[in-house]
């Protein structure tokens, strides 16, 4: 049975692949009366004269809104809410299975921004964070800053943030086993939706001063035409030399590929443009721009993809869960940017210099240790 | 310790009463690859194409969203979205715990009855039923109203019309017992809010032809003033014979007394005011309308009260559980009045003729019988 196969057969035997759980036990009248009426009526008192003590009566205290207007899902696009809930399922099972933190998924039946923002801000009592996901670029940019100017609790997009940090992670590993040094590397973006954006400016806020975005029609600088609000503030940041010309073009003498756009469109001859032990981030999926044995091949030495088949996988999983879990524990009214360095680091030091190599820059998903060390390095910056 | 000083303590003990659970497990890289990517692609696509699939591949199949704008909360009144919070856990608790249905609190940061009705609209997608909680009247009843028009899933405001089929099962009880016909019967209704409206409604369509409503300035008539839009139309269709006068005026001669009002309003000398073998439904919280044992002294023959601790207790877990799981299994758009009639047909069946008494009209809410009875009836009006 193919995976395809399979995962629909598991999907329907799930029927859901999350429920709720109650912690409070009501197998008897006493029990009712205190889980519920008439008992329940003062942890309401409490709360109605301090809303804080929500955190300490309510699931509010772990429990997150994972968010979608469905319409950038997966590779498959704008599919709509309803289409989206697997993938929102998915993500919830993940954040409590990795981080303990319960997650609700919240599919919108709607991809009017300002409706998005107000829908948000109108059920945000009962969640302790909000975590976006698979909202279209450049709207997720606005929603996720209003959200946060709106909202006392974190509002964080995974597919920004948390690629972002892991990417990061990686490469601060690369780093190491490349001899290279960040205030002189060149780093070529190529993308420039939710992903690309964060990543560029994670790396920025990092200290890579000489970085170049790529979009589909070459470099992005700022005689580029039809850039979005939000790409634009980014031609003003990046390629300090405002050049112009493909991909191609900037990859020549480049030290760092940071792909998240589409398969194959890296080619060996490419590679070998780049500059000496290459690092290459190609997370196009399932196909990457280029596969990583090829660029071995062409020279590079440090190959990172979004694949679980081949070494140094960009696995969002590392990040989130711990990154919720620590700012949910420290009761953070936002992840700032600090925070998602600390985070980079934390998972970069969790592979040790006795292990790492060019094959072993990430820590593994499963690996337990994941989700206390981010949180604890989350909760340190509160 | 007391009952407040207990219910507080577990509340902090619990730190939330519900929590969520992973169905799909993610132990390794291939479960990964199932529940999410890229196998949860799978799912999307045939849900994107044919939306009905959702109930196959996803919580929606048996997850309500619990609604509150914390605006009419128990007997607290308007203490707002955050403050509500414990309850609609503890709601949430009963579905799972009673019903073995998922429910998840949503308390809305929002008085305004349109932005309710977006809100709610908008999250509609991950949920398969929305249970409205302790939204006042009227506005609840538009809210209400406007849903079911909206959505194709059943909304059901649990304040108004469970609390009418279990008034209604215990009724059709107490008519056995005191040998009195529908038919014959005088009603009085005592509260002209959520509950009070809805039992009214649900009366009528039983096919009691004789109801009065009371509100505080006395029983409702085409001539009261200061009545709310649903007021008025109760007006249109009870109290046929015009009559005006208090509470007292009322029950003289009526048969049946459901009280949804506020404690100690009736009198002993207004209960020997009504007929022979009277059936008092006094369901003031925590205080009844007149204690049981008052009640009878002065010539009643049933009394039923919101309170466990007294027999014959009106509560809404004989009846909501039971109502979702039913609609959810049937995959039913809306709950109709007839499934109402059928859910309180088949509460009150419940109670065999054996041990049916003046004290026994209502099953025991921890009954096994229960969720499984009430979802059977509401399947078989689908």
């Amino acid at each position: 049975m193919s995976n395809s196969e399979k995962a629909l057969k598991m999907h329907e035997q799930w029927n859901g692949k999350l429920e709720t759980a109650a912690k409070a036990r009501v197998n008897s009248r006493e029990d009712l009366s205190i889980a519920y009426t008439p008992g329940v009526a003062e942890p309401c008192k409490v709360i109605a004269e301090n809303p804080g003590a929500a955190y300490k009566y309510t699931i509010k205290a772990n429990t997150v809104a994972v968010v979608s207007d469905g319409s950038a899902v997966l590779g498959l696009g704008n599919i709509g809410a309803l289409a989206a809930m697997p993938v929102m399922e998915g993500k919830a099972v993940l954040f409590k299975e990795f981080g303990g933190v319960n997650a609700v998924p919240i599919c919108l039946d709607t991809q009017d921004t300002e409706e998005i923002i107000k829908t948000v801000v109108n059920i945000a009592p009962a969640f302790g964070g909000i975590n976006l996901e698979d909202i279209s670029a450049p709207r997720c940019f606005e929603i996720e800053n209003r959200l946060k100017e709106l909202l006392d609790i974190p509002v964080f997009h995974d597919d920004q943030h948390g690629t972002a940090i892991v990417v990061l992670a990686g490469i601060i590993n690369a780093l190491k086993v490349t001899g290279k040094k960040k205030e002189e590397c060149r780093v070529v973006v190529n993308g420039a939706g939710s992903a690309g954006v964060a990543i560029t400016k994670l790396l920025l806020t990092y200290g890579f001063p000489h970085i170049t975005m790529c979009d589909i029609n070459g470099i992005i600088s700022k005689e580029s035409e039809g850039l979005n609000w939000m790409q634009k503030e980014m031609a003003e940041v990046t390629n300090l030399e405002n050049r112009t010309g493909t991909l191609s073009d900037a990859l020549k003498g480049a030290d760092i590929f940071v792909g998240v756009s589409a398969p194959g469109i890296v080619s060996q001859e490419m590679v070998s443009s780049m500059n000496r032990d290459a690092i290459l981030f190609a997370m196009a999926n399932p196909v990457p721009e280029i596969m990583p044995d090829l660029a071995k091949a062409a020279g590079a030495k440090v190959v990172g993809t979004g694949r679980s088949d081949f070494p140094n996988q960009v696995n969002n999983v590392i990040a989130f869960p711990g990154i919720f879990k620590g700012a949910l524990e420290g009761r953070a009214a936002q992840i700032t940017e600090e925070m998602k360095l600390a985070a980079a680091e934390a998972i970069a030091g969790l592979v040790p210099d006795e292990t790492l190599s060019e094959d072993n820059i990430l820590p593994e998903a499963f690996d337990p240790r994941v989700a206390e060390t981010v949180s604890r390095a989350i909760r340190e910056r509160i």
